[in-house]
């Protein structure tokens, strides 16, 4: 699988944190994480899948110098906000931790696309996603809902 | 200007009457609407801006033959969900009426942007968005909002 | 119809005469031209069609600024090269004067897409556009070729 | 590196051979391959990356189902031929193996931004490429072009 990991270019220490464990947890079982590849929740997740000698995809907004250490494949859009809609399309499901007005964007597509969202710490409730308080939960709930699709299909 | 109004592709009577009345008001104003080409809310406002004589611009997720009757400028950009940002973009400000999470990822991306956004009946509050009740409000607002963002450059 | 007009974002006098022409002849015969919005054979093509009053279209790289001061319509897309995609899926037919690598990339994509391509003094020749000499026998073989495609569905 | 190769969707035998070559050469040499995902040139490619170990990224048109099975990570842009100039973005260099007007456009995008170009048995000449008539020569360009493009910095 790949699984997203949406939230905000900065961030502070708790949710970096959170993000970090989410990138562990993600490269534990063998998926590659897909993210932005910028700075904040982006890095944090990066690193913890870095960590635990996951993949790690970003895919940038404009060049791929601009992608934080942790990222493997460079994915240079030079699309500004529109990378947003790659990014969810590149993924089979999302985690969003924290997250600003691009997350919420990223939320809505995935929404859209009938693509699970778990989300820690969201700062807008969105129907149909599903909230968790903790990076285990929420892994764990993106896996099986992936799998859960591609049994019934 | 061009203003950009946003909403879903399908919608209720209500909604349907308060885009027609928002498409007349940018019309009657002199100003050229914005949105996606599709039915629904994109339809309304953009037949109201018709019947005022107004320029109508659609920003399709695919091809030109998509376009509601009421379109004279047809934007074509095969890129589904990436044309939301590009309706953005290319909006001095943003009305959303309802909407669904296509919307949803319209109003984030352009309150991320600065731009001034009033919203009727959104389903999600979103800080940054300004709520009115009824179209000559909302429509008002923007225009001031547009002209103090012009004058304090 | 719209027509697209595409070519270098700097040119010689001749080039820069010659995409005058080509959109004071499109405004002429009631047509929409498209470009992408900055200098040039954008420029030039623009003011030839506000020179006839006709309507122009600019689909930008970036922001709504850098558009020209003839065109009304400003797309801004922030998608860099990308905008070139659009130019062609939003235009009925294609119409090349000069033109560097960015137009070569146009003119390739309306090949493909099976549009009308029309070029003026191309730099590189490839299978399928037509060449012109002057500006009236381009414009005269899009307008009749694009009517052709519609009448033979 | 991220090594781009382009080239059609199906080809001939020849063709064929020579991409599953450069996709080899490629990874032998520890680098990335990226392409468009599809069938042709690009499953060529990655299969030859893949007889080696090496990584290969494909940069859909459309979604993730439609890369062919050579493909590790799936970019899936929905963005139709306006994932070609993602590719380009994408790339450190391009290799393009024949091709038909998909390629071309990428190779004048490719030009456009500076980027090294090799171009193995091209439809088309365009100044800035250049031509090679085997993998290794081609490979081997490249890959020198890029490291002299790091060290001129």
């Amino acid at each position: 699988m790949q699984i997203g990991v949406v939230g905000s270019g900065s961030c502070d220490e708790e949710l970096y944190a959170i993000a970090f464990r989410v990138g562990q947890l993600i490269a534990e079982k063998g998926h590659v994480l897909v993210n932005g590849g910028l700075g904040g929740v982006m890095e944090a997740s990066a690193m913890g899948a870095k960590s635990r000698n996951g993949i790690t995809v970003g895919i940038l907004p404009r060049k791929a110098k601009d992608a934080n250490p942790y990222i493997d494949i460079k994915i240079a859009t030079d699309m500004g906000h529109a990378r947003n809609v790659v990014i969810v399309h590149s993924s089979d499901a999302i985690i969003s931790i924290g997250g600003e007005y691009g997350t919420i964007s990223e939320i809505a597509i995935a929404l859209k696309e009938g693509k699970p969202v778990a989300s820690i710490k969201p700062k807008v409730v969105i129907e149909g996603m599903r909230i968790f308080q903790n990076p285990e939960e929420a892994v764990e709930f993106v896996i099986e809902a992936v799998k859960n699709q591609i049994s019934s299909k």
